[in-house]
């Protein structure tokens, strides 16, 4: 998520960009795609950084993430054939990888939408299929039980919660597909910023629940379609 | 649970105790037991207190809390018609009162048990009946529905968890009888004590409940009792 | 305080809304109202909320907390019959419930008053009656022992303060009544944003002092009215 | 890691065990082992667990984790067909499952031993192989390089780390494998109990890394173990 | 309260004491005794600092805080003109100064009679005169109003208090003495040894209230006893 | 700093005033001013709060600290009679008392001039007289030693610093004044917006120094005039 | 960074500025040029300042740092011959000293540039020669490694990272150069405004790096520029 | 700081240690010494690694630091050519390198002494030779002044110092050499183990001043003997 120098991008590209970094090696190491990470980027920087890459790498998807509203609009009049995801706050330039095995994204209520949004099409940009299942919160053990079959296909199990971070424990408890969960910065006074969604998912009782940091769904987004795309086409 | 220095012990009762502090006006005002903290006394202070409130308030309950194991050996020595409770760590003399009402307290496994006991005995103290319901995770979706209709008929829910501290949302999802949640130090690493279970349940998405100190089962038991005894016999 | 993602709600009522959540079962199940979350909900989204509810449960309250001005506003403006309660920041929509009971809710100043309002508007649309005591600090004995005639005929108490957080533990020394304290927000330098009182009121001397989160005046609020209403009419 | 209460256990095996809890259910719903959290519990109440584990299901391992010495020594002693793991702190009993995949569980030093030796018996329990590459430090990159072919075969991959936490950033650096990092307690200062690698590991530049809670190793197992024994035999 | 290494008091000295250090100048800049801080010193360290100081300021006092219980031992068994407080845990030798003016110092419990104790001897020590006000505790509001005779007598109040710290606020808002208030590490749970009790009377409401360290008897015995020793004799 | 609420002020005034809280018995006990605590209070409200005590109490000064901008603009258009001191943040009104004795006020640089100015007012408001020393730096020995001669002569010295807050241990060396220390929240990154400074100065090693909340000039004023204004005259 | 009050400026320069404060004794004593600490001052304040500096030094620098964009502004309008350096938020004005030795000043993204800057910029002012070595990730093995040569020839290293701050462990691995350590802001949700990178640098495994405050470039920049200009020329 | 897992030391040695690490690489690329930390380790533990790093580097000296008594004795009864240093808490074995420049080492107390012993022999084991001021503390400004001429000579200059840490900041206004800041863990309450000191370093107001972690002496020796040893010979 750190990034090359504009003098680095300049040299390589014949270019002039000077304030930027791009990990141009990582892909061909991992299989993932380009990745540009947004915050505290101008719109000029994104627009510039998604159009290198997608001249330079024109065979796969360029992944702008954590864009400001800005950024979201000089995209889409400089860049017509990038996609925005207005929920998520990102844009994908070029073809998404053929996506292998299926991860679900699981969520509570509509303040946790970017985040669960941002892990869900972070899976299909890293090689895989996200099945966004809603309206699921703790204090309704009825609609858990009945989301149940849903993600019981999964290869891999993202749950997004903020407040008390109590959901990862109440599916982990009716599953064994490896589950990432997500705290999110939703909450008041004593949630301090998901600190308290951080630490009770770092103590969840369910076993094998691994954890990202605060809002974290590119993280979740990448682990769990790593997983998933092992899966046998 | 501050007390009367011993000068003052001593000028009411003719002794000689010189170490202590006992709230002899409260229980006049609030209907409540005598209560003897017991954490940082010596089995003696113990066992003598016991046995001035016995005296003074031969018709009301002493109670004695956060006893170690050797003033519960001294009291159960001394004093042959006090009752000890290990597992809450307290003993009480006297004729408990009539209960009113009743409290569920509900928790997880063993390790919250001390936690719980304290909480159930304190409801008995002062005033209502506890029901225990065990054996309650949060990641068993399906006990936890079972143990709905044992709590149901409560007059208030004392939910006792360690760990993530969820418990308290899932429980207060299913029901509106008031709920008081005691986070339990149960848990290692960024538990913190205790920290993550406290923040989680004030935190939680289940409207109305309410929180204790970390290992607060005195704390949460006053308050239920309080709620339940309203109920008319 | 979750709730139904739009498509569900657009289901269950044949409507459009995309963007929000509502537990409509929840009330069937503990008596509650309908309560609308507002926080970081536009305006928009807080009157239509509002409009489905009062025409699909046109029996029952509906209740909005945490209203931008700008949403009570849009509230009055289009919906003339909603009540709004401007120091509460909140709006009810529809019959309120026959009140049982009284909870005292005692604050200090003028600073606290958002969230005493708060948790005496939430003590009504629950089905209580609330009773305010202002002017109460801890710095004024006097004024608290003049109070305590207020207080002593109420079925449960709620103590909202900031700084130090210690007017529970003063009005908890004179009664026997179920109290709820809640923090607030109001301080400055080391209050780290309600933490101070938060602390003080978990660790307060007075027995069967309950805690909620800071500027938690609604779930004070749930609690209390939950208790109070148990009270034969 | 919660569990079944005494009585549970009583009424499903006809003895009088009184203190203990295990969940009966998970496995079945999961195919992984019985797990006996160790913590807090007596070598007789290990002992009793294990037994009762083993004579009801057989066929399957039971796993008791977080045993203390005096505990370790008694089921040598009482149950001679036990496997111990001093480093690991642990034990089986009975047929482990027949292991699927790989999953390498990186280590830098000594002082995160019985970390990474838990996480490695764990993966083992849970249904994977299991390949400890030890002496990779953050410090030392040419180590790092060399232990690139070790790992670059596995399904999954565990780098336990304490102090900064650093090494899962320069592993991820590397390939494309999931990562599970566990923060360690080693440290002194400032490590403040292993918060420092705990933070260090959540704030990682390196996609993906997904954290457990300090010293999780058994979370960080039952995770990888679950990636790695989807892979085909 | 730090110290001058011991070959400079062997310098001084012509001993050969060689791990210590004494202020030997503050004395004649301020008028204060000589002060040894036990923390951390072996009772023999404590027993020569004293006979260095006896015999080098025979006219003035020597006090030695934060005793062990062995040093105390050693002190009376080697110092028979040593005269030791064993609630404060200090020993003085020497004459004491001439005291002028009074200073309150008011606590609730036993638990914090050491810091009170602490506090009360240093305002000895520093020339003034302490008066003892124990039994009062922030839930009992009667017995405050009742000590008020007692304090409004006073040049300076130290408050000593553990738990949510609220007794420096009630009393403060009954007098214009100055006050000084000490927080202790009596407490368990979210108490987090003395911080809630700190961040309580940081915070409080009633003017003018200032702060010691957690358990800082002694700080707030020198600063009392230098407000109070100015009033004429 | 907590107040009598709106309908109060409204009854004991005959006026209509409905939104503020003052204290005015506290004066009668201890003689100090009133004091509006301007903090969120709107510039109509502190006119007339101001306007309200300057009728009623003629003869003693109304105090207003915390002040806006704003809100000092409106007290100086609306009541010509005040004076505004745009440093402190604060205005009075009336006749201002007799002082009595000497407070120093030492500070380090501009940053910290709003704390040290609301000091140095409230000393002079609380009825002694404020001495200023500015310039006084930990890492500028020389100048601390020129401004010994000037604090010598006082009867309190508050000392305020920012950063480390290390100057109140540099002027405790020197004096045997009582002292107060006011850590500000003057410096970035890990000063944490003054807790840095806070816990600092609760753990100087110079005896005696006691310590206000961040940013606590109001507190260390009124502490340090109640001393000195006890020198006779 | 503390200073001189204004009249102590207008004493000394005739002048009449009243508003802030320059320590003009330092530089005679350390060698090092005199500093204008911009955060907090307005853009008037900042060009008198240097002014001020400039006409009575002219034969030294002058260096304003943590600019405001307003204050780079006003000097480039009113200094026509300072220099300003926007990444840095600094400006210099006359002659910097003639530089020694050479400090490698290593960062990884576009995000810690400001903080990298100011390092370079310090070194500059205070006597050596910066050097400036970008996109250098503790996730990219290689071009740390590339880089090695770069830095090897250097008299100190500051290295500057945010998120987990990692990277001086890296680097401390690969090299016996003094090596101080920045940890920056950049990061989101558990990096806590750079606590984690700072506490990731503190416990950093590599023998021998000291760590600043967050965003400490000037700090760092001063300390290596003091060890690199000891170099003979 | 971490190691080589037994069966590397084993394959290189032809030995059977099997539980250690030692980084053989690491003083060839930096001319440091070989270091074993002892924390954790068993006595044995230490005198094996010590013995083999004697035997195969015998022209470089080996150097244990963090050592239990234990280990100590066991080492001198083991090694009778090691040389043991009881303050340190270290021991060393072969020929130290010639020491170039000096380091000042400065504390003001028994307490720190510790702490400053490890930093001078780790200056010393480093290759320079450390200079130990004692009995400096920032509540006697007259002693700092005079200690000045004695580190006024120095290349690099350690500061050592609990409770407030203020003493870095007074050092470092009266000098241009390097200063690195050892925060100790000397303290009670507020001090939070350190925390309190180190917070107090990372904002000191002397420009340069760089920290270690808490008690990290060896780090602030590495560092200041690589700064020390570049002076010419």
């Amino acid at each position: 998520m750190t990034g090359t120098e504009d003098e680095n991008i300049a040299a390589r590209s014949g270019g002039d960009a000077d304030w930027a970094r791009l990990d141009l090696d990582r892909a061909g190491r991992t299989g993932d795609p380009e990745v540009i990470f947004g915050a505290g980027k101008t719109p000029e920087q994104v627009v510039t950084l998604l159009r290198q890459l997608g001249q330079r790498h024109g065979d796969r998807a360029a992944y702008a993430t954590r864009l400001s509203a800005e950024a979201m609009t000089a995209v889409a009049a400089e860049l017509p054939r990038a996609r925005i995801d207005e929920v998520a706050r990102a844009a994908t330039l070029g073809p998404l990888p053929k996506p292998y095995g299926k991860v679900a994204v699981i969520s509570a209520g509509t303040s946790d939408q970017h985040v669960a949004a941002e892990a869900a099409l972070t899976v299909r940009c890293f090689g895989s299929e996200p099945v966004r299942i809603n309206d699921v919160g703790v204090a309704g053990l009825h609609r858990i039980l009945d989301a149940r079959a849903e993600f019981d296909d999964a290869d891999a199990i993202i749950v997004v919660a903020g407040m008390e971070g109590a959901l990862p424990s109440v599916v982990g408890g009716l599953t064994g597909t490896p589950i990432v969960a997500v705290p999110t910065s939703v909450g008041y006074g004593a949630s301090f910023g998901g600190l308290s969604a951080l630490l009770g998912m770092l103590n969840s009782c369910a076993p094998g629940v691994v954890v990202t940091n605060i809002d974290g769904g590119f993280t979740a987004g990448v682990h769990a379609a790593r997983i998933a795309r092992r899966r046998p086409a």
